[in-house]
C-alpha cells in the first residue's frame, strides 16, 4: 500500500521538525504555515509549499495540524480557505496540537457529519523529541482511523498510546502537562535552593537525577538553567495557555487542583516580566532574587 | 586492606535493607535499632547486634547513623550510652539520615574536636533502591574521609556524588527532596484530573511516562496510586519532617520557594486525615473529593 498523501497545517518549533520526519520517512507531504519566513525555511529544504489549509488539504488521505490553541484549529479547518473546504469524505484529519478536550468533541462532530474522522493526537517531548522522532502521542477517536494513522505516528513518535474516544488524547495532553509543568516548578525551586546553599549546580543535578528526584525536566531544562540558557525549546506563552486549559477543565470537573493554580500564577508573573517567549526554564527567573533580609 | 569494621545505628525502611547490603559485600557490621523487633529480624538473619550505639561503635573504623531526624543523630552520637563515649579517634562517622544541613555542621564540629572525621552522606532512591543497593548518595566532609569511605558507598548506592565541605551532602539532600516532593505533587493532581475525565489511570501513566512529563516519581508511584497501595516505601511523616528543613533552610537563606509551601500544606492536611504514617503516594487523596457542582 503507498503511504498516505499528508497535508500538513502549521511548521513551528515542533510542526517543523515533525513535518521533516515525514518527509524523510517517504510520506508526500504538502504544508502549509501562516508565517512566510518558516514556509520558506520549509521550501529550501524541498518540502512542497501549498497558499491555504484548503490548498494544502486538497487531495490528502490525511490532514494534519499542529498549531497553537482551540481557536487556530478552528480556523484551519473551517475558517475562511480551511482545510474542510477541500478535504475529501473519507480520508482523516489529525490535530496534534494541544487544544480544549470538549472543543475537540465538537470538532469531531462537525468532521464526521462530512463523512471525516478526526482523531486528537497531542505530543509530548518537546522540541529535542520533534527533531528525533521520539515523542509521546497520546491519542483520542475512532480505533480504526487510529489503526489507518499507525504508520504516520510510528514516523513522529516512541511511545503512541490510544486512549480512547474523540477527546481522550487532548485529556491525557493535559494531564500530562499537569506533571511536565509541575515537575518543572519543582526543578526550579530545587535549584533556586542549591544555588543559594551555594553548592555546585551541575554536580547536584547529576546528584539529584540519580535518585527518586528524577525527572525529564531535570534532565533536560536543569542544565539549561545552569548556565542561564534560556531559549525556547517549549515558549512560556504555550505553556500559560495549557495551564489555561488545565484549569478550565479542571473547573468543568469540579476539580480542586492547587498546584497547577499556583504554577500558572508563577508563570503570570513571568510573563508580566517580559518572559512570555523565553522557554519554560525560565521560571527559575522568578525565584531568583532573594527576599530582604529581616 | 581489610574491609573496615562498621557499627551500624538505624535499621528502618532504608537502614535494614542498606546494612543488609554491606553484609553481603563481605563487611563485618555490628547494628543497633532502638526497637527491639526489628533488631531482631536483623539477627535473624545473621546479623551481630549491639544493646546501645556505644556498643556499636565500639572497635569500629565506620559509623553509620540511618536514623529519623536531627535530634535522633545527635542522640545517638552525644546522648547516653552514644556512639560517642567510644568511638576511637581516626575512625569516621556517616550520617545517612536526612537532618538539618546546619546542624551537621555543628556535629561535624564536635566529632573533630575528638579526632573523629564526620561524613553527611543522606541518600535518595527510596526502599526499592535500598534494597537494590541503587541509591543516590550525596556526600559533604572531608575528602580524605570521603575517599576512605568509597568502597562502602559503592555497597550501598549508584551513583555516588561527593558535593563538598561537611553540610553539603545534607544541603543536597534537601535540594533532593525539592525535585521529589514537587513531583509527586505534580503526579496526584495529574492522576486525580486523568481519573476526574475518565481516563483509563494505568495507559495515562505510561503515556505520560514517554515524554516530557516522565518522572521516577510518577514511574514508581504512580502504578500504586492506580491501585490505590499507600503502604508506606516513605513515610508521609518522613516527608514532612524534610518539608520543614527545606523551609528552616529556605528561612535562613531568605528564599521564597512557593511550591514548597503548599506541598507542606497539602501534606499537614493528608496528616490531619490521619494519613501521617502513609506512603507519600497517599497524597492523592487530599485531592479525591471532587468539589461540590455550583
Amino acid at each position: 500500500m503507498a503511504l498516505p498523501r499528508v497535508g500538513w497545517i502549521g511548521l513551528g518549533i515542533m510542526g517543523k521538525p515533525m513535518a521533516t520526519n515525514l518527509l524523510r520517512a517517504g510520506f508526500d507531504v504538502v504544508a502549509y504555515n501562516r508565517s512566510v519566513n518558516r514556509l520558506k525555511a520549509w521550501s529550501d529544504e524541498g518540502g512542497r509549499t501549498a497558499s491555504s489549509p484548503r490548498e494544502a488539504a486538497a487531495g490528502a488521505d490525511v490532514v494534519v495540524t499542529m498549531v497553537s490553541d482551540t481557536v487556530d484549529v478552528e480556523s484551519v479547518l473551517f475558517g475562511d480557505a480551511g482545510a474542510a473546504e477541500s478535504v475529501r469524505p473519507g480520508s482523516i484529519t489529525i490535530d496534534m496540537s494541544t487544544i480544549s478536550p470538549s472543543a475537540t468533541r465538537d470538532l469531531a462532530r462537525g468532521l464526521r457529519e462530512r463523512g471525516i474522522e478526526h482523531l486528537d493526537a497531542p505530543v509530548s517531548g518537546g522540541e529535542s523529541g520533534a527533531i528525533a522522532a521520539t515523542l509521546s502521542i497520546m491519542v483520542g477517536g475512532e480505533p480504526g482511523a487510529f489503526a489507518r494513522c499507525r504508520g504516520l505516528f510510528d514516523a513522529l513518535g516512541k511511545r503512541v498510546t490510544f486512549m480512547g474516544p474523540s477527546g481522550s488524547g487532548q485529556a491525557t495532553k493535559l494531564v500530562n502537562q499537569v506533571a511536565v509543568l509541575g515537575n518543572l516548578a519543582a526543578t526550579c525551586e530545587a535549584l533556586r535552593l542549591a544555588r543559594a546553599t551555594g553548592l555546585d549546580l551541575a554536580r547536584a543535578v547529576d546528584a539529584v537525577g540519580g535518585g527518586a528526584g528524577a525527572s525529564w525536566q531535570l534532565a533536560n531544562l536543569g542544565p539549561k538553567m545552569v548556565v542561564g540558557d534560556f531559549a525556547p525549546g517549549f515558549p512560556v506563552r504555550l505553556a500559560r495557555k495549557d495551564l489555561r486549559l488545565i484549569l478550565e477543565s479542571a473547573r468543568e470537573l469540579c476539580l480542586a487542583l492547587p498546584m497547577v493554580a499556583l504554577v500558572e500564577q508563577l508563570f503570570s508573573a513571568l510573563a508580566a516580566a517580559g518572559g512570555d517567549e523565553d522557554g519554560t526554564q525560565a521560571l527559575i527567573r522568578v525565584l531568583e532574587r532573594p527576599l530582604p533580609r529581616p
